[in-house]
């Protein structure tokens, strides 16, 4: 007969630690393969229990495929003795310690944090709040594949009035960053598609290309951008570019280079345009360079966007704005896909939006990053580094490009601003190209340098090329 | 000269509106190419502008590369003729219109809307706003590829006292839905790898699969669930189940067939076991059922869970683990990808879980589909269903299976629940099951089905099969 010590069943239900013996004994072969189990009346007795009890272990065993019953007959035991393992007993303490965090640099010129100091956590938590609290038949809803008819309407808007865009909320797709519509696009293009991407330039695209299983090529650029004969040699098929602030140089892409770039892709009828409009946003001087999508009159033109650049990194909200006739392409292909960002957060951005506070958050974030920029240049001007250095920009962005007269190779460069505990981004970083005998360029990615560190860091800097 | 009426310019500022009309100028070929600008002293005279607004329209015309400047010569128009299309002139009215709403059904059979009306969103909000307030430093950093510690740790944790299962938050990943984190598993098997689902089971991971360019196979199921010998025969190499509870039959993998199924996987080294866990939550008698993943000792399952079930559809967070060795392949191969969930939601949501918030959540809300599930099962035997129908369910999720005997094909009783406003849901719809004969069977998913409308919708039901 079964015994068991009820007594060391610590807080576990009675039923449950009866159905953990038998299955134990079950599993170790004490209880054989065919053999029959005590009825339920039985056992109950001799445990002292309910019977309630002890046919609820047993219908627990029976679900799990332990024992089954045959009718009039009683329980018995199944054949599991090629089971392979027992569950471990879970521990009570807890074994894991924390992670070794992200290593954090005195400078770290590759990350990308947006101050979140002046991202204005108050608004943004109201219309959160809002969101939870009035939407609730909304919230019940399906999320449309391509996201909230609010975000992308409140787009649209936006697009219009301060970027010349016009722009059908039907036309826009929202997902979790910029990298998960890539995929979704290099699946409708499908594998037969080849991409071409800048050198130097996103090179992740390439490698989210490589992932999915499609080939991809570097097209070169110059002084205006990517070259187009390059491109036509490459014999891609999708371009990734970003003509109105090319990373790493800032190059904007003039119209005539522009002329060139929509002549290639009417050549053809499967070659498309992938905008990416990344940092746009950030222009120091004059007004917004306008997309390639707004010029583009073959619908030819896929345009992408982020908010983790504009608003905070931490919030994984993109959107990519399709050409009619691929949104329909799209709609057909991969709408079976659920949008991948939840709808309280799709909600409380579109609010934020068509109320205005964006706009207003992207002026905030210019003038930090204008001040932010004008401190590093001339923290530059005051320094030894003048001598030696020549700074590329154009009025754009986060970054800019230093180019510095020295005699150290790029490893060396690298590893001296890991000795002064900085984390440098160097040109060569985003593409093939080789290092200019005697000198190296750096990226200058201040957006994650704090102002009070930019004397100290210029300082740094100075003394990895001056002894 | 250069003459523009300012008067029409509305609220653009002055420069812009320069800009604008020399830029039309040179596009319609008013200015023909080649042709020199008037210098900005005298055209501001002209004007009676500025000369720093002529100088700013200027700019602006020259990094677009409109116009260039030869020095001490002055400015030139540029060869723009070939392009295409002058930006639309965005509108100022709002022309789009509302979307067609998503149709609403009376009863929606197929909709997976659980009961917001249960979700914490007061105690959602504070965490939220917390996540909020209180992160600053940390919604800063990059999220790693995984998702932040604090969540993985929390699901460890909850995994360990709730489901026997030991998992370290290092195996953790998560992701923005089941199905983006699928698509991630099939790009590290890579395209080599066929996949098997049950046949009928989760039909959309054949699409998925599809969208990635790897081959899948229908595997049938009996009343044990998958036939081990027909997985044998599909020579897949990744197989999709749902152990504890099959969908939409419920059935429960007994442990013999899991030996044989651990049996099936533990032949061929690349094959592996996905352990879909999506509503083991609520069943309402008895234990849980212990998943694959823990009594497999050969790190062959992948388990995969997701909150958009247990908490709200539009919380986009789902999470796998990956046995150790297949996690450092993803992180080899996937980690490049960054996480797809926004920081501030994977806090609040640690938080929810950690401080017992998700437990409790869960618990509530199988007390209620229970109540739900027992209406409308007391609900159908008060009805003339009852003559005609058989209830096939485990006690478990948010759905069973209801057969009826009916002279009605499938299309007439999806044509008759149309007819009622009723989306019917049919067996046949999640696999390759023809109609048997003189029956048919619905599944009866509850979700979203108001406890009100019971009556009602069972009323209806009947109506369809009984004249």
């Amino acid at each position: 007969m079964l015994t068991y010590n009820l007594n060391n069943r610590g807080e576990t239900p009675l039923y449950d630690y009866i159905y953990q013996c038998i299955r134990q004994d079950i599993i170790s072969g004490k209880l054989a393969p065919g053999e029959k189990l005590p009825s339920k009346r039985t056992l109950s007795r001799h445990l002292n229990v309910g019977i309630i009890t002890v046919s609820n272990a047993y219908s627990q065993l029976l679900t799990e495929g332990f024992i089954f019953s045959i009718e009039r007959k009683g329980y018995f035991v199944r054949n599991v003795q090629s089971l392979q393992k027992q569950p471990e007993a879970a521990d009570e303490t807890e074994p894991y310690p924390e992670e070794t965090p992200e290593k954090e640099y005195f400078a770290d010129f590759k990350a990308n944090r947006t101050g979140i100091t002046h991202f204005p956590v108050s608004t943004w938590n109201h219309f959160m709040r809002e969101a939870l609290s009035q939407q609730d038949g909304n919230l019940l809803k399906t999320i449309p594949f391509n996201g909230l008819f609010e975000l992308r309407r409140a787009i649209s808007n936006y697009l219009r009035e301060n970027r010349g865009m016009v722009v059908s909320p039907g036309q826009i797709i929202i997902g979790a960053g910029t990298e998960y519509l890539y995929g979704r696009l290099m699946q409708m293009f499908g594998r037969a598609c080849t991409f071409a991407i800048e050198n130097p330039g996103y090179k992740k695209f390439g490698a989210i290309s490589a992932s999915f299983g499609n080939p991809w090529k570097y097209v070169p650029i110059d002084e205006n951008g990517l070259v187009i004969e390059a491109l036509e040699d490459s014999e891609a098929d999708v371009v990734h570019v970003s003509p109105a602030n090319h990373f790493p140089t800032g190059i904007v892409m003039p119209i005539t280079r522009r002329i060139e770039l929509f002549e290639w892709v009417n050549r053809a009828k499967k070659r498309y345009i992938i905008e990416d409009d990344y940092d746009s946003e950030f222009r120091y001087s004059g007004k917004f360079i306008p997309p390639m999508f707004a010029e583009d009159s073959n619908d030819k033109v896929i345009y992408i966007n982020t908010f983790s650049k504009s608003m905070v990194p931490s919030l994984r909200i993109s959107y990519m704005i399709l050409p009619k006739q691929l949104m329909n392409k799209f709609e057909e292909t991969m709408s079976f896909y659920s949008c991948t960002v939840s709808s309280f957060e799709q909600y409380a951005l579109a609010k934020f939006i068509s109320e205005g506070y964006f706009e207003r958050h992207i002026n905030r974030m210019k003038n930090y990053y204008k001040e932010q920029r004008k401190l590093i240049f001339s923290e530059i001007e005051n320094s030894p580094l003048r001598q030696i250095s020549e700074i590329q920009e154009r009025n754009a962005g986060t970054h800019f490009l230093l180019k510095i007269k020295t005699t150290l190779n790029e490893n060396q460069v690298r590893e001296a601003g890991l000795a002064s505990d900085m984390l440098l981004s160097l040109y060569s970083d985003y593409g093939f190209e080789n290092q200019e005998e005697g000198s190296c360029t750096l990226v200058i990615n201040y957006a994650a340098i704090s102002r009070e560190k930019i004397p100290a860091v210029i300082d740094r800097l100075s003394n990895i090329f001056i002894k």
